[in-house]
């Protein structure tokens, strides 16, 4: 097995090594295939980590749908071949890629030709349509052709003229290497039983496409006016050359995207209006607001398909690192596929009573990018009582234990007890249920994993039918009968 | 393109065909890629599809998390190669193709060496290990190499030398087609920059092993003693030649699979206990007792993985069908992976004071199947004063939309009313709102996707305060006090 599918995140120091730590040990992330050694930086979510992840993909779903301008959709993975190039994605989506003569290592040059920190699939495919105008002007004309090369082109040569940073085999240091060739991000496959190019498909490498491909379907079908939006979660899947920080960049990934179709007068409107919602939703799910910072795209910045384009940024351990993207696409995306397809995609408005392409306003945030911002964001290591506690101080509605149920013998009735509270409960909350070691090696045991609430049953508990609530933050106890546990959660959740 | 790409789905008539043409109009699914033509029976799920689906997922999901011997996992699609021949699924997940020497089609053989309705990925590997223990048997052997075949293998190679069903070409009719050869059914793609055999990768066909692998490192993260089952849902992926009927059959789909852990001497009532529950689970989303019928596997239809194995068959419109397999699956998934991972499996009871490998009962339903399922159960033509009417009779906790707000006028006060409402109650249930068209006509679109409850606001309740509430399968009317409506609800959900 070559280097590449083997498991490559040993390098990652400091808080992300202990949050790594802590993911294992409890059960929120492991290596995925891991009894094989692992593949590929690949992670598998255990069952705190895939109850955590649901909670954030549920808290996104409803934030986005619950409104009348907003609905769904949950469109394939494999999608036409044809998409990806109306996307860009098949000519631009790429990274510049050498190889070794020596070790026959392969490996990626630093002279990436993508503006932006992630991926942007239409940039070369952009520069690559310049040079087609160019040529096409050449043909068309008698002069001399290299005159007639446009400026683009020409800044466009100097670029890759210039000395690369890198110029030796990463692997064995060898300068006896090939030129880079771009490298296409999106996994192959073939459809069918005939391994041939006509049977060629694609694993996507984001969701959004499918949302523009059923523009139309998805407006008659709901029969929606102009603006409304559609949200999708789902898995993207990129051919990273370097994954790297646990899973800030897998090659598996799941994102959720909204696209938010408007009239092409409005662009600036709804691009402010969901830059602020947007910001206001990573809030409300705890995350520090020092934390968080935008950063707008300069120009020289921008995607080929963008109009104007925001990041919000997350202070990771590793930096500053994008987290969500807001883009005001413009009529970029209808109007490729209007292209390619030869269907007319047009919306026609009543009250206007004309027909235009509408303009999109996007928003894309990467799930497992914002698991890590929220358990980063978390993680808490506090002095009390001279001990050190480790505390993960997650939002009640992401915990993914929020109650938990400990009685303090292991014997009836305190079991019993417990097991009682414990169907009750399950019914609203995510329980737990431990009965091992000592109290307070169970209640740091919780902290740990970011337990709201635990509810201990002791032998008093027979007696008086009551029972201890234990805050997680502030560690404060109280005692509440039994039959009003329900509504004391209920009203503080 | 060649043909296979294409969108297939144009056979099914009768009962599926109408419930296609409902929904594709009413936002349930869509052709995947339609504006390109379809893509090879890929379907998108649409806005009123995408919540269904959720719907049922979260039901299952409930259902299987909420109890204290149950944890989840989302493992990756993508695993280690090495998974795939642990698991059988490389030398035996294959169907049996022929090609045309005369128009070059490349077609499915009706001569099936897979015994279960659906794929069983073991069989062949099985045979394949029976052929091996021969070999082994002859090489060790000094006499006639022929007659130390095993009875299995002679009568394998008689079950091959058996007259196939079609021996023609389906395309052109020549008879000039080669002998069947095993095609397998797993998509492959590269991981990382290097297309070759050892960075081939398998997108997985089930996510059941996603949970074998990890069965360890739950365990020791949950530390849960046995009996205690792992749930997951997630996509699986098999390159079908022929995917059928609508959603029944695709080559992207949605597993939610259950793997019981449990003591060896155990499996028989385990095997009984999920079983009935499954059973009773499916009872309670609504599907009518008299479609559902287990079918258990007699000795020779047995996947080599299973000691026993029942299905629960739906019957659907083309028949009955498995929905839901339960199978007693042993030790042997467990010990397969020791095997090829070399790592000890073995669980340590601290109640019987010794190490064992756990067996497996496994319960594995297809989300997409079900949602079939579901959907052809709850589509009803009634006559109602001389007129048709459509109604989806979907489980109140299903049905994508719970609550339609029906304002009687466009105008204020009305619809002012009619937003406050929704607002209110779309915290607790999947509303929609609708204002154009008679009341009657509006009735009916929400009777046609399967909404419990209708609230009419008219304008006496602008006097009143109080709405219409209308139930679906009734048609029976109450006046509600609007502050009621909550209660009123919850009270019937």
């Amino acid at each position: 097995m070559t280097p590449h599918l083997k498991q490559e995140n040993q390098k990652d120091t400091g808080e992300l090594a202990s949050l790594l730590s802590l993911c294992k040990r409890r059960g929120f992330l492991f290596p995925s295939s891991e009894i094989y050694g692992g593949l590929g930086s690949c992670w598998d979510y255990g069952p705190l980590g895939v109850q955590f992840k649901q909670n954030i993909k549920q808290q996104w779903w409803n934030q986005m749908t619950r409104r009348s301008d907003m609905t769904g959709l949950d469109s394939r993975i494999f999608m036409h071949p044809k998409v990806w190039e109306a996307s860009g994605h098949l000519e631009g989506f790429t990274d510049p890629l050498s190889d070794c003569r020596d070790c026959k290592h392969r490996f990626l040059r630093e002279t990436k030709s993508i503006p932006d920190k992630d991926h942007n699939p239409g940039y070369q495919a952009e520069n690559k349509k310049i040079a087609k105008a160019d040529e096409a002007a050449k043909s068309k004309s008698d002069e001399n052709a290299k005159d007639k090369e446009s400026v683009f082109l020409q800044k466009k040569k100097k670029k890759e003229a210039q000395p690369l940073q890198k110029d030796r085999c990463p692997q064995c240091g060898s300068v006896n290497i090939t030129e880079p060739r771009n490298f296409n991000l999106m996994f192959k496959s073939f459809m069918g039983p005939v391994e041939d190019e006509s049977a060629q498909v694609y694993l996507r490498p984001e969701t959004a496409q499918g949302i523009y491909v059923n523009f139309q379907n998805i407006q008659k079908a709901t029969r929606k006016p102009l603006p409304f939006g559609v949200a999708q979660v789902g898995k993207s899947f990129r051919n990273e050359i370097t994954p790297s920080h646990l899973i800030f960049r897998m090659r598996e990934f799941e994102q959720m995207e909204m696209q938010f179709f408007i009239s092409p007068t409005e662009g600036k409107k709804w691009f402010d209006i969901w830059k602020e919602e947007r910001h206001k939703h990573l809030l409300s799910l705890g995350l520090r607001s020092e934390k968080l910072r935008f950063h707008p795209h300069g120009p020289k910045e921008l995607a080929h398909y963008a109009r104007a384009a925001v990041d919000i940024e997350y202070e990771f351990p590793m930096g500053w690192r994008e987290l969500e993207g807001i883009h005001d696409r413009g009529d970029f995306d209808l109007s490729q596929h209007e292209k390619f397809s030869g269907k007319n995609l047009a919306y026609f408005d009543p009250v206007q009573n004309k027909s235009f392409l509408p303009h999109i306003i996007e928003t894309s945030i990467g799930c497992d990018r914002l698991f890590l911002a929220l358990m980063c964001d978390a993680l808490t290591e506090e002095e009390v009582q001279g001990e050190k506690r480790v505390v993960l101080k997650l939002h009640k509605n992401l915990a993914p234990v929020q109650v938990a149920i400990l009685p303090l013998s292991k014997k009836n009735p305190l079991m019993e007890m417990g097991r009682k509270i414990q169907q009750t409960l399950e019914k609203n909350w995510f329980t737990d249920y431990d009965v091992s070691g000592g109290i307070g090696r169970r209640y740091r045991r919780q902290d740990e994993v970011g337990t709201p609430w635990c509810v201990t049953v002791d032998f008093e508990s027979v007696e008086d039918e009551k029972v201890t609530v234990r805050q997680r933050d502030t560690m404060t106890q109280e005692r509440i009968p039994i039959t009003s546990l329900t509504g004391y959660l209920n009203d503080n959740f």
